[in-house]
């Protein structure tokens, strides 16, 4: 498998530092050869660790053990942990666009991205709503195609709708919106994570998920609507169960993906259960892609105390993930 | 501490059976004194220990360390675990009203529910809700000022909208609901956990709380303000916080109780993190009331299989806010 591609994010994030974290981890997290994407002064400025510059991805394996290999893009002028500006806005979107690149070419086997600021990247003329969509455009996806999946140790969920107001989402769903994400759910499930028949579970939108429509009908109208429709295609699937009890250790044995109706039906229980190793994933697109499931933490930037956990545990994801479609 | 009164709830559900177990577990668990409300015959029938008749409260003290006291009010009629009927949803409500009241007076320390069966009740002509709203009317209280907090081990969340479509929460918040949960949940931890200066944490309805209105507005309508108003009378409060990052160990540090908007943002983390332990107490009322935050289970009743793990925790939570309660 090729290596894989992690692009640093905003420079004066902490997305430098928990790479260089996970590449020290890299043993004991066995994790697979990457390099990073971005202006390796981000790294030196925070960390003593090696860092070697390569220039082609091929490169990497030969030094992974002994350095972090990284391909520098253009400088990114001055960086001070904290203070995001323009110019690491635009380092970070190079870094973006250089790592997708070369893991949609197959010179990467695999793209990992560390935060960026968006408030940042709107300044500069950024037009997409985030990484994931950039991503996907530029994988020649729409970017509503592209679905999100957080993954925790031992739970998957993914929201149906995202970043909207939450009064705004029983008007954005629809039965195909539902069957259209679960499928792009299990078919990621296969995928990436070569679950042969994966086992979907959909959230009810209200309490009790309705209690039969006296807590509402969303449930009624779309929800097992989608259910049959997806049963009849031959996907596993069940629900819509009450989101209250679906989400605790037993109750998550019996899915391997819960599909959530909005942004914190799906996050509340992962990141109450894995806050410091939750993943991003992206489904849909032809290459895998993962993210650390946080931000650029610019409060405790350069401070040495970020925590790596979720970015190793997304980079490791996403090595697996890659072995898993080289073998199918 | 006179002894808590704990009605067995409906007969042919695991309410009986949680019970006789929470007794066998007293010592290991540092129960303080209970006795049941009910028809003996629904412990009798589905367990072998030992089961006394008591005429009144005062009388459970002396036998609770060799036999379960019980209370018996009418007879239930036929008893079928798992097949609840109209006879015995009359005694679960029977049991209710004299518990209720036997608390009321005094005589009983505290009061815990058993799980009924809602449907049964309201099929005999029961108009309350719920259990709480007509305990709450029994203590002279209007069932809008009784206020459900959901207690786990290391988290305490209070809905501030219940039982409705999530459609409608949206249109139901306002400054001074919010505010008025609040200082019930802030009076409640001091009267029931005796913190002296409780601190609390408010939602967001939105994603990342509304990132200052990008994503919905009702942050800046109606949280804020509400966070404001409160800190004007000295509430210890923050908010309102991104739901998705303030249920994990080390955010639920920061606050004693967390305010949250709906049904499944205070219960999902909550039955996550602690499905078979989990109690609803009831704040507002001039007695303790608490109940295991589960159902009748029909499905399993009658097996032996039920956890009274909630069951356990609730006795434990009651006799504990009663404690706190004598000391003020």
């Amino acid at each position: 498998m090729a290596p894989l591609a992690v692009a640093l994010g905003d420079p004066s994030g902490i997305g430098p530092e928990i790479v260089a974290k996970a590449w020290e981890a890299r043993g004991s997290a066995s994790l697979p050869t990457f390099f990073g994407v971005g202006d390796m002064r981000s790294i030196t400025s925070i960390w003593n660790g090696p860092v070697r510059r390569i220039d082609s991805p091929a490169e990497a394996a030969r030094m992974f053990e002994e350095a972090l290999p990284v391909i520098q893009v253009e400088d990114a002028g001055e960086i001070v942990p904290g203070k995001p500006n323009m110019a690491g806005a635009r380092c970070s979107l190079d870094s973006l666009e250089l790592a997708a690149g070369l893991t949609r070419s197959g010179a990467a086997g695999a793209l990992v991205t560390a935060p960026v600021s968006k408030a940042q990247l709107y300044a500069i003329g950024f037009v997409h709503p985030g990484q994931t969509e950039f991503v996907a455009e530029r994988c020649g996806i729409a970017g509503t195609n592209a679905v999100m999946m957080l993954v925790g140790p031992t739970l998957r969920t993914v929201p149906v709708t995202t970043h909207v107001p939450l009064a705004q989402v029983p008007g954005l769903l629809s039965v195909d919106l539902i069957v259209a994400k679960a499928r792009a759910t299990e078919r990621g499930l296969s995928r990436n994570f070569g679950i042969e028949k994966p086992r979907l579970a959909i959230a009810g939108l209200n309490p009790h998920a309705g209690e039969g429509g006296a807590l509402g009908r969303e449930e009624i109208d779309f929800i097992f609507p989608a259910v049959e429709a997806l049963r009849a295609e031959g996907v596993d699937v069940i629900g819509p169960l009450a989101a209250d009890t679906m989400f605790h250790a037993r109750a998550r044995a019996k899915y391997d993906a819960a599909i959530c109706l909005y942004h914190d039906q799906a996050l509340i229980p992962l990141k109450t259960l894995y806050f410091d190793e939750g993943v991003n994933m992206t489904l849909g697109l032809p290459i895998v892609r993962t993210a650390p499931d946080h931000g650029t933490a610019f409060e405790i930037a350069g401070q040495g105390i970020a925590e790596p956990g979720a970015m190793i545990a997304a980079i490791r994801l996403a090595g697996q993930a890659a072995g898993f479609r080289c073998r199918a």
